[in-house]
């Protein structure tokens, strides 16, 4: 007997990258940071589990979303307030929130390819259709992203792009939304670590919703705290479909913290884009081709050399990096930026291997 | 311009309880445990903490697993491994999860009513239709409720239920499910609180899906942590559905120190079911007409005077209890079971009132 959606049975299901025991690992395959969070984390969240956990959470997480309204206002000149944001447990949260609102049954979704695969799961689960829409050579987007299609009901974009870590230019993404039938969501999971964002489009249109994570940049990736940036009007309506606590009141504290101190966001950021630069650096010598990476990973293709063997090989000496191999566009080495130890470690291993 | 789901923009979304910000006020409306949690969950959350957040979580939680199918397993004498569990993001996680995984638009759901009120909005989110099947007046469900209907995908049952704090006993429910021509997800988030439960139901029907939280009976509503016990096959679909990372890694290591803490838990179990009887019998003395509870709260119908005018004076005297309305059912106070100095402010207050 089965009596589940003939959608779910036929789905394999998102797999995640693979999380291996605490060791001796290193462990750059799924675009951790490599530092300890801030200080500031830890205290907030010691405070709150001192407080006690016997209370339901503000199912809004208010005090997040005044601090983040603040602080992203701040940065970017933007008169936004609490209502223009909505938490989530984690941005694959927020990405569920936003596809559950949007999508029904055979209705279909876009998104560029190669990328976060996660939207085709989602897609899935929804019982809806996926139109995949490949990146350019150059990692560029054409104007087939944008274009009419009957039941088209969301566009997703990974913003700096996984597993390229390129980024399509604000002003490209605003021109793509504005002729889409359908809202925008814009994933800026590693915008934390480029040199722009899409976060102030956001006043200027309610098509493109912004989701942002403190997974990656504030080294919160145990936590599960993301949120949207959204036109108000829309966080309403989104806001229905999220559960009715779905942050808990640790990561609410935790997250509060996170946001407060840019000082610890900024000191992390130049030292992942340091290590990032003489990365590419060391794997163009070592013949791979990465694209110039506006993320936390570099995303390395070879020209010539067949690279899973390498990745098995780096695995078998305790280095995790992401092997992955797209149908028609070909295979490559997605290394998360660790530690400088972390990328000499990597290096002097594959200055071995190829 | 609206482009949301329709379903999405008809519905008005589920209103949490009232959570008002720490304080003097006596906060008896949301059914949280009077108690702090056990000091082994604290103390684990803070070594999770001090061992770092920059880590994705075990995406499927596999520690809780193993020490929740033991400890279950072993109250119950069934023979269960970590491969019967799912865990949420709190048990909300888990309907949700369900609900997606069976559920299409345009098909049907059912729960008694009145009952928790969620139910419909997940049923709504979907695009669903619902079919509420009214308790009989002395809380008894009858074969309506596991009548044949079109389009049937799943029923709820609150068990212990809310508001009534009533319950249908297993043997009952085993007759239910196995009429029902779809799967039955036993909502157990009360059932620390009572006589029995439906756990052992799970190994005999593959229709039998229980859910458990550790908002009620381990005091961490905080924290958002429940669990789906049901056989594999259906455990491994649903975990399709989830988030890869719907459970941080400071919820589980709480998660796994509360349900090794039995003893902790018994003890607070003991305080709370004491409370309960005197809270019943004081209210039976002050005219109102409570059915026995199996659950952490105590349902206040009154069958002369109307009771909301006594939910708003006990809200200004800084007693907050949940004032509810069923249309065709009447009104009624559910009272949540405090500690023994909250429920004496509470029956003082009431004696002024009544």
């Amino acid at each position: 007997m089965s009596m589940f959606r003939a959608n779910i049975e036929a789905m394999t299901g998102y797999v995640p990258g693979e999380q291996p025991p605490p060791g001796k690992i290193i462990k750059l395959n799924t675009n951790e940071n490599p530092y300890a969070c801030s200080p500031q984390v830890t205290r907030a969240i010691e405070r709150a589990c001192a407080q006690g956990l016997s209370r339901y959470p503000d199912p809004s997480a208010t005090a997040f979303r005044h601090c983040a309204a603040q602080v992203l206002g701040g940065a970017h000149a933007l008169d936004i307030g609490p209502e223009w944001i909505l938490c989530g447990n984690g941005s694959d949260d927020i990405l569920t929130i936003v596809t559950r609102a949007f999508v029904g049954e055979g209705e279909l979704v876009r998104h560029p390819t190669p990328s976060y695969v996660l939207y085709r799961t989602l897609a899935e689960i929804q019982g809806a259709r996926v139109e995949e829409v490949p990146f350019a050579p150059d990692w560029t987007l054409g104007s087939q992203f944008a274009a009419p299609a009957d039941d088209l009901r969301l566009a997703y974009l990974a913003n700096p792009n996984s597993p390229s870590g390129t980024m399509i230019a604000p002003d490209r993404v605003f021109e793509l939304a504005d002729a889409l039938p359908c809202l925008l969501l814009v994933d800026e999971a590693y915008v934390d670590f480029a040199d722009t964002d899409c976060l102030s489009l956001v006043a200027r249109s309610e098509k493109i919703m912004v989701a942002r994570t403190l997974s990656k940049s504030y080294a919160l990736a145990g936590l599960r705290f993301g949120f949207l940036v959204a036109q108000p009007h829309v966080i309403e309506q989104l806001a229905k479909v999220k559960d009715s606590y779905n942050c808990d009141a640790l990561s609410i504290a935790g997250a509060c913290a996170a946001i407060d101190d840019q000082a610890w966001r900024m000191e992390n950021r130049e030292k992942i884009v340091a290590a990032r630069s003489r990365l590419t650096q060391a794997m163009r010598e070592l013949g791979f081709d990465p694209p110039d990476s506006q993320a936390n990973f570099v995303w390395n293709p070879h020209p010539e050399l067949p690279v899973q063997p390498i990745y098995e090989r780096l695995k078998k000496a305790g280095v995790l990096v992401r092997y992955m191999d797209y149908p028609g566009i070909g295979d490559g080495l997605r290394i998360t930026v660790g530690t400088d130890s972390q990328i000499d470690a990597c290096l002097s291993l594959l200055k071995t291997l190829v």
